[in-house]
């Protein structure tokens, strides 16, 4: 027979409700806000204050950041699938690759090495130097660092790492990104600024969040942010107006199948 | 102990691999067609010569039409998301609602309403007309029948029933389909003409794909057609351009998160 | 020349990044929670206090359910395509359908119907009444109610019930969603409690959450969930259990394509 | 003013249908198998007889493998949401990745490589060895040979070998592929034989399948493949007997949220 397997992130019968052992209905609705359940479920920890307080931080930094291609995905799919929302969520969801959110899994990635090579007693610079000149190795860009909007700097890496400051909280993640950023300003002769995406990064390594799941972690704020958008769409479209200036560009015009 | 599930699907071992009973290796690979291969799966059957030139053409049908929503959505989903082209075909995907190519499947639905009518024993001209009323009593539009862009009759119409009615298949569903039109021209004084999604769920029903598979049967098609501007967007991005659009339009800049 | 579009959603350019015209670096992040966010990107108002902490229960409450067939769907995909999160968690969130979470849905619309009921000036216990009948006419089963697997009572309810009680929130909607309850009890015979999923639209309607986007809003709790369990399929994978026991149960062995 | 786009996939207005320049009406439905619809559409041209008879083989190879994971997250998926095929079909295209039929993507990008490489002057087994070292250095499996089910090589792969060669189809990439795996071999120690994945590879490139597309080519099949497990699922539900299992195995009850 085959072993069994019993999940840990959370349990429903007739008698229990529990998410990572903690009562559903005795201990967590009405008495836990929604970011502690999150990070209870994904960390398998109930969260500190001050990690709950920088996990909100970067929750709301990745609601929206305008009209992107990935709120247009879904607000098109919405607008030819009213009837099921969840498909036009998930179609603004799978836009989260790595040209947006996935840098955040890069630089988490980058921030894992450092501390692996770190916990087998490699001296941090050294850890630093070595991730870095690997990754320019291989002929791609360092992650978490400059952006292609802001170009003096990414304004809300300032208040993401306030809120660490004041909790103290990821001190050494946003130590060794530090570092990352200046190995790479001496590398390549350009000093670009930490942006949100490489502070969400540590932030999140910092509170227990694995690398791995950091751009999923994303996806908790844009289906907040896509849901908006959806939202919208349902009062003021921008669908048409989309392919008003299709029509305008392309021999097409609207049409059904 | 829970009973065992076996499916009839298709199987594969280290000996075997076979679709519907069928042995992949010496009997289809090679020796029939897609369209007859996917047509097995569907129905559990091998079709007959006749039932896959109709099935061609449906599928062929709905390959592509223009620049659509879906086909928008999956380019800038690859745009973002280029390493997952499942992705962005997925997204495109989920555009498949109710709008556009699931009039299919409404279709299908009525045309089964009047075959089970039928085959309870009410006349075929009554059990057209209890259909018909029916929805409109529901307060819906007879699917079918007109189409938003060609006004004079979805040209896609005609050759479609010209396969049916050169193989013989079908000839139910389109009399059904006929008599549908005409009580609807009856009630509502507008006689509007069978369009290709009407003409496509009589013939996907003669050829033995129930309806509720109809508006999936479609997908197929239409992955191949998602797949075309996947690669169109990879060569020649239409992102861009929607993205310039978006902002002389509104107060945007592109961006990354 | 299109009229422009202009989504009031959000805006991120070289000066300013907004939400709903707050300034995300000056006032959001790292000072209102990730709920506060949330509802004031799909309201468009920054909410009180008050309809924080019920959103909150709301979304905690749907955060997990054990492994559920979306969890283990989301568990499959990522098993086999570990690369692209966003596709196992996506893949998880489009079974939030009728069965599931679309219940918040159904509840919703019948509590929009009885508002727009009331407010054309049809008393209260009419308006329920009409709606609860046309449900009943329409063969359809009143959402909100009783529960496949609590049939003692949903627990989950009594806490949200609670804290919207604590709240002075949704009062209106509550003693709807009540009536609703009774008349149904006074229609079939049975009387059933009121469920999670009811309870819950009644709170999200009156937190202004519009009953289309209530679907989505448990999108956001599920997608933490679906992450807890893809993080712990990295870990501890279910997968292979499943394929064992379908070995066990059909003539399969495990392969790749 | 932007630049217009025109894009070359199709076309659809009052006047005309058509499929890269193909009029859909007169000249394709009909009168084309829909793996010439689709061959024209990801390629951009008519394909000869021995294209499709090969592209069909591909085709038919990858509708289904048996009650896979993707499988599987398609019937859970539409056993909760029944009202949106496509968000199950969806959801099952979304598990097309890395490990199962990315393998073609793969194999068919070290073909193009040595294809580039050759094209650049360097003698064919030259190429074809950097490309194979190249990957090992890189600490990467070589894709294309092996197999985990079927250890005596793929039942598979001898079909599609026969069809290209009856057909004089992709000669250049079938003796490229060989190479590859003389090298691997070779280099590795271990004789692996080709299996359908690399075949098919090398059979889509050898027809104007370019590498970046031959995975989503597959997904035209694996729709079929999932669409006949929807049907089934309908019938025959296997998610009851997968939660039986489950229940079995763990602490869970069947229920509802």
């Amino acid at each position: 027979m085959t072993e069994p397997f019993r999940t840990e992130v959370g349990l429903a019968n007739t008698e229990r409700i529990t998410l990572r052992g903690h009562d559903m209905v005795s201990n967590l609705v009405g008495q836990v806000s929604f970011t502690q359940g999150a990070l209870l479920a994904v960390t398998g920890k109930m969260p500190s204050p001050g990690a709950v307080r920088v996990a909100d931080a970067v929750l709301v930094t990745f609601i929206d950041h305008g009209l992107q291609p990935s709120a247009l995905a879904a607000r098109l799919t919405y607008a030819v699938a009213p009837e099921a929302v969840q498909g036009a969520v998930a179609a603004g969801l799978l836009g989260v690759g790595s040209k947006i959110l996935g840098t955040l899994e890069e630089t988490g990635r980058l921030l894992a090495a450092v501390a692996a090579s770190v916990a087998g007693g490699t001296p941090e610079d050294e850890a630093v130097a070595q991730v870095v000149d690997a990754e320019l190795a291989a002929g791609r860009r360092i992650p978490g660092i400059g952006h292609a909007l802001h170009r003096d700097g990414d304004p809300r890496a300032a208040p993401l790492l306030a809120v660490a400051a004041a909790e103290g909280v990821a001190t050494d993640e946003i130590r060794r990104l530090r570092a990352i950023v200046d190995v790479t300003a001496a590398r390549t002769g350009r000093a670009l600024p930490v942006n949100a995406a490489g502070v969400s990064a540590a932030l999140l390594a910092g509170i227990g969040v694995p690398w791995q799941l950091q751009r999923g972690f994303s996806m908790i704020s844009r289906t907040a942010g896509l849901l908006a958008h959806i939202g919208e769409e349902a009062q003021r479209p921008v669908s048409p107006a989309i392919r008003a200036q299709l029509r305008e560009m392309s021999w097409l015009s609207e049409g059904e199948d």
